[in-house]
């Protein structure tokens, strides 16, 4: 019978739990192992819990028990986070974990703590829930190089998104029936601000590119700005609107990794990715295009990728797997303001319509009118091609200048 | 460097090759090891070959070379893939494959032999070509257990199929254009007679249940018979005609498990997966449904899981991998006579059609109309419920007696 203890008894934890005790029997037939769970940490008390024995609120009850050899992570937040799970690595064990945000910005140097004390940090439910892509992203890494991830990783603004696509339903309505419906926190900034796609863009560069790509390397955009307008003229542009994180390796060696709102063509693979389903695109010199899709968050899903981590660190115990990357700063990544690529544009002007077609020529390339059904007199929207974006700043500007508002502007995506 | 060799110098043998020694610098960087290549073996010359002084007629060259850890089987068929596959297992090589037809036949006792070696037999590439799945569904079945799989397991299929969804081209033109564009092969037996598929679900039987299903249990149908007709209807049903390769396990612990077309509904996981792709749906208890999605076959792609495969068994010399099941016999698969599922039925009488309709009311059960532009005034299609094999058999039979012919039958999906 081999230890673990689960940090943290809220919605993952608990699941975690739940998942470990009721496959018991078939986790022991395949693995030829028994996993127990000895402790239970949590500050709060659950005197209903038939797990009542194994409560602890002291961590060093796990820390110091030399019976425990894989502990779960599933606290979330950095702090105290962060400090348990390096007291863990330097004891010896095995971490496991669900908390993008501790590994998208201490990943780096508790994957090296890891490796110093030839224990595992694994953490697949960090990214896509219950999706496998840390591994088969791995795999893939085996033998190809990697020229591009693009996925649909937050399905909190999806679900809103797609509420809005599908519903016609506004941002503020579609954001509150997510809340209700417990897709989205009261605060739900994380979400709809992009950080938490942005962490989770974070560490699938890390894995695929070796260095560790902090967030705040991130150009980073929410969805708070998108409108029915927009969506209207997506469609109208033959796509959707979807929140996408990106990262792809420039021939300068350089990466352009980002998350905002994209266009996406209606055919795209992502472009069918609704509600709360997260779906993850690989692009590889070899493979060409592997999908991943599934239900990017939940109890159940997200605690089976953290059960599957603890059961491969038992069948590892003395060996360490191959996820990994070295530190890294901001130097592998291109700036955002050189970036290029082709954007959709909704501005408002009482400036004749030929006049502003004209000026549009002369500051943008290739531009494309975007009509819509019942859009006011004074709106019009552009397709635009590929251009970088200090470029085209500048450019916008420029229409500002000549009295143009420009009420929005959301990279199209080359999916 | 640990030396590997590689059977078979056709496409997929010729891309292993390629794609180990382009990216040997980075798998020896993500390794530590580097990969040689020290035999080739293939009966024919290849006088052009860069890679002349590896080439070998003779098999015991590799069997008998104590360097060679590990042997890429990718000469495809039974014999003498199976001998050769036991020897190097024997004399303590492991072996990786493509062969679906190998694994799908004499995959037990080919792990068997491997765990009493203590050596691996992996197949990654055996199912889903460069898409990774052996592996996700064996971290699936960590924390979960598979309650299906269902899969679009044929890229050769699925662009005919395509082809007449999409383009209304005839079953006959469709797969004379594959064969031309070299998807599909001058005898394209086992592609369109479902057996390749059948192999595929074979496989992903085993791993999920852990015992060996054979092929032969496996119901197995083709598309020869799909007609543009039936796409046509299948629309009006609002979904498409997918060949679906399917698992599941039932309440008494049988496998209801199966190849053959299928309608499936538009919004379905696998109804946009189209030309060329795979796609394949596992649903686990605890993740929901997790999908994978690429391109099922190709040079390139398969051979990029081979060489994963082989980069996995350098990483574990002197341990097995979990990818394993006992033998199996008839006993775990429901006779597919006894499964039960709705189908959609296209007949052509001149019955009046008030009576057809009692009589269809009559014979089985919760019958709907399905109309299609342009039918003939003798054509008649219907969606019927579930209802048991042999019991709908006797229905049909009941029908033909009163001289309603039966042009189609096709199961309906409940993906």
């Amino acid at each position: 019978m081999v230890q673990a203890a689960v940090m943290g008894y809220g919605v993952v934890g608990s699941g975690v739990v739940e998942v470990l005790m009721q496959h018991q029997s078939s986790i022991a037939r395949r693995t030829k192992e028994e996993i127990g769970i000895k402790y239970i940490l949590d500050i709060r008390d659950f005197p209903d819990s038939p797990f009542q024995e194994k409560f602890t609120k002291s961590f060093e009850d796990i820390l110091n028990d030399d019976e425990v050899r894989v502990v779960a992570e599933v606290m979330g937040g950095v702090h105290p986070a962060y400090e348990f799970t390096k007291q863990l690595l330097e004891s010896g064990k095995s971490v496991v974990t669900s908390n993008k945000e501790l590994v998208a910005t201490m990943g780096a140097e508790l994957l090296k703590i890891a490796r110093e004390h030839n224990v595992n940090y694994l953490f697949e439910a960090s990214v896509g829930g219950g999706v496998p892509i840390i591994r088969p992203l791995s795999q893939c890494l085996a033998a190809n190089d990697v020229i591009e991830i693009a996925g649909i990783l937050n399905g909190t603004t999806n679900f809103i998104l797609t509420k809005m696509i599908r519903e016609n339903m506004s941002f503020e309505d579609a954001l509150a029936m997510a809340q209700q419906l417990g897709y989205a926190e009261r605060n739900p900034a994380a979400d709809i601000e992009g950080h938490d796609a942005g962490r989770k863009i974070s560490i699938l560069a890390s894995l695929a590119y070796g260095r560790h790509v902090y967030p705040q390397f991130v150009h980073t955009e929410g969805i708070t700005h998108i409108t029915l307008a927009d969506v209207a003229y997506a469609a109208s542009w033959g796509g959707v609107i979807k929140l996408i994180g990106q990262v792809k390796r420039l021939e300068d060696d350089t990466l352009d990794i980002t998350v905002e709102p994209m266009l996406i063509e209606r055919n795209s693979q992502l472009a069918n990715v609704d509600d709360v389903f997260n779906g993850i695109l690989v692009r590889g010199d070899a493979t060409g295009d592997v999908v991943f899709y599934g239900k990017g968050a939940g109890k159940l899903p997200t605690a089976s990728a953290v059960v599957a981590d603890i059961i491969d660190c038992v069948k590892h115990l003395k060996r360490r797997k191959y996820f990994d990357w070295a530190d890294g700063d901001g130097s592998i990544v291109k700036p955002y303001e050189e970036t290029a690529f082709p954007v959709y544009l909704r501005l408002k002007t009482t400036m004749p319509k030929q006049e502003l077609l004209n000026k549009m020529q002369q500051l943008f390339v290739n531009v494309r009118e975007i009509v819509r059904a019942n859009a006011a007199s004074d709106e019009y929207a552009f397709a635009t091609d590929d251009m970088v974006v200090a470029e085209r700043e500048r450019a916008i500007a420029a229409l500002k200048e000549d009295g143009v508002e420009v009420l929005s502007k959301i990279r199209i995506s080359d999916l």
